[in-house]
């Protein structure tokens, strides 16, 4: 059994760094609170024993020794990023969880015969920087260094400048690091397990997505003196889309949705017709085929709505991982133990995006999932009990030590 | 005859300070560029032998004396702000057209009866804070003084404090200074002068407004794993009302216009649905009853869609004015100023609100406009040509001759 008050308290005591207005978490990667995070992260991995490498990424490994140190490690971690209105749980959990992992096995003065690494993966929420899981999606292959050190923020600011401000850049090239598998915990982030009334969630798939970066071009003119025909109103053809990218959700219910939570309106002046408006549409489903017909209709009918309005329209990827189907082994690691711990559970499909999804293209990967309440992330009051993160770091200990071997 | 070179070369010498980013023109209210436009052009009245005093609101009043100092001044001027990415001549030409109708006096060696006063209204445009045309709604006794401190901007500093912050906050109580007539030139904003090759217009009326700011509050959730039917998406009521807004005004055409161009959404990120969205819908028209009834059916609709989404509403007024009949001699002296110069003319309706339009309510008023390239205004690359200003500069010094009396 693990500790799950020193859990609760350890996840607390980093909520401290970067705290929200009302409760909840901006900790938001590459700034200098993430930097505070990640310091007192590798005091208490260093505490616990471990020997912390930081990848060209800034990802975090903490190490401790196997048996056969020849061995690849069992990996085991989320992220420490947030939203900028996050929650204190949202990949916290998942790191803190498996820090706690380690210091239980120290308490029990036990060794595994596998290596294992805590890790922090750099960006996964994509607030500041798309895509999100950049990290873990250099490491798997997906992104190029180069790429990603390039994203900007909404300032103009590089990933890769940002990176070396805050002392993170580390020396080990990104992905030269092989796992034996990979396990990450995780609060839902939506309300399937509560309404249930069950304790975790095995998840077998996730959701694809793609995130599709607009950018419509009209005139700047007066709001004013400028005759209705004459208009091309940016912010009237970002009004459509956003109901399009509803319609086509609504339209591929229950297995899809689709929103928008970014717009920059410009110049964004109350008697200024928006001469530009940049946003990015967010539609995911569990099916491949659905998640691409999606998109096929938003590319089709976007810009007839553009060109109605008199409008350009720019469209590119700024994110997208295909549905992920976990390894079997894995997953039916974590399954049994939950069944052997006495807990309640189901299968899951994660709606939203993880680290885990990007691993497990390069190891046997597979995610515990706990409750939240009123399925409620991404939202400074995102909360769960002590009850429910003692159970998933439970669930999480037994399947990364089963998989680790004693 | 004035000097339409130097006019032009006043008006670009201006246009040096707050540059744009494509050779327009951000100098907005109360930013140390204004203010050095403010010092700039108080350099210029008292080199042209003017004396200029400032009111609790930061507005300029540069007198010439008439023969008779007891009288009450015939006043002239328009604004030096600018909107965020505007043009040179909105505000300017008219400030720096009632620069030049004194300095022609000056090159005539001429007196009038009555003194004649330069005027630089504060915060014409209402970007930063809202309303627009602030401080002339003051001196027309349409807002309190201190309700006009207690505008914010979008970083939440006071208009008080800004003011005060870049020296302009004068002694002078707003209003204490009564005028024997006001007359503006302004640019048209609009495209019907240039449409009909026309030099002049006489502007009879102006249209009415309402700025309606909006603040829909829904909840902050994650995109890709909250169910669609649980969502209360903020984003989507803003697009459902910008719908609204366009079909009210498009429902009213011609003597109606509609639009949104101020959107803030929060909390901004990809994989948030909008908590809230805070917006500012701008409508117009030249008919109380049309302008009042299109206010009346947003009132009416808004909140039913935002009651379908779940969302919470609350609308405010932002800014109002209703529509405006200027006065008839002084619009006569307008127009018989462009006939006797032997300018084409027509009587034309202003489509965007000016201190004019304040004015007129304690002092007989009225505007001469010239043509823009386009009818583009709020714009970076609004035009016009020398001809039209040197036209329209010449009108305007006619009118106040003729009313102040040689
Ligand atoms: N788990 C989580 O919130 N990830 C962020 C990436 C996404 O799914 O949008
Ligand atoms: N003339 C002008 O652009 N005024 C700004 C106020 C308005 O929105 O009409």
């Amino acid at each position: 059994r693990i500790n799950g008050d020193r859990l609760w308290e350890t996840i607390h005591a980093i909520a401290e760094i970067g705290p929200g207005v009302r409760g909840g978490s901006n900790r938001q990667t590459l700034t200098d609170d993430d930097a505070e995070g990640r310091r007192l992260f590798q005091r208490w991995c260093e505490d616990a024993g471990m020997t912390v490498t930081v990848d060209q990424m800034g990802t975090m490994f903490a190490r401790r020794e196997g048996t056969d140190p020849s061995l690849p490690p069992v990996a085991v971690g989320s992220h420490l990023d947030t939203q900028p209105t996050g929650g204190r749980y949202d990949g916290v959990l998942g790191v803190l969880g498996a820090l706690e992992t380690v210091r239980t096995l120290n308490d029990l003065g036990l060794k595994t015969k596998y290596p294992i690494e805590v890790v922090n993966w750099t960006n996964e929420e994509g607030t500041r920087f798309a895509p999100a899981m950049l990290a873990s999606g250099v490491f798997a292959g997906m992104h190029e260094l180069d790429w990603a050190y390039d994203r900007k923020d909404h300032d103009g600011k590089r990933f890769g400048d940002e990176l070396e401000r805050i002392g993170f850049k580390g020396e080990e090239p990104v992905g030269q690091h092989p796992f034996h598998a990979f396990f990450e915990l995780h609060i839902e982030q939506g309300p399937i397990l509560e309404a249930e009334g069950l304790d975790i969630g095995v998840v077998t798939h996730g959701q694809g997505l793609w995130w599709l970066q607009v950018t419509l071009t009209g005139k700047e003119a007066h709001t004013g003196s400028t005759p209705m025909p004459l208009r091309k109103n940016a912010g009237l053809g970002f009004a459509r889309i956003a109901e399009l990218v509803q319609t086509v959700a609504m339209e591929n219910q229950p297995a899809a949705v689709g929103g928008i939570g970014h717009v920059d309106v410009y110049p964004n002046s109350r008697n200024v017709i928006p001469g530009k408006v940049v946003f990015t549409i967010d539609i995911r489903s569990p099916d491949q085929a659905t998640l691409d017909g999606m998109k096929a209709k938003i590319e089709a009918e976007a810009p007839k709505i553009a060109a109605d309005l008199g409008l350009g329209i720019e469209i590119e990827v700024a994110g997208h991982f295909d549905p992920v189907t976990f390894d079997e082994k894995c997953v039916a690691a974590v399954r049994d133990a939950a069944e052997r711990l006495g807990y309640s559970h189901r299968d899951l499909i994660s709606g939203a995006g993880h680290d885990a999804c990007w691993i497990n293209r390069v190891a046997p990967t597979a995610m515990v999932m706990c409750p939240c309440v009123d399925g409620l992330s991404h939202n400074e009051d995102e909360e769960i009990t002590k009850e429910w993160s003692t159970a998933g770091a439970e669930v999480l200990f037994h399947a990364v030590v089963e998989t680790a071997e004693i």
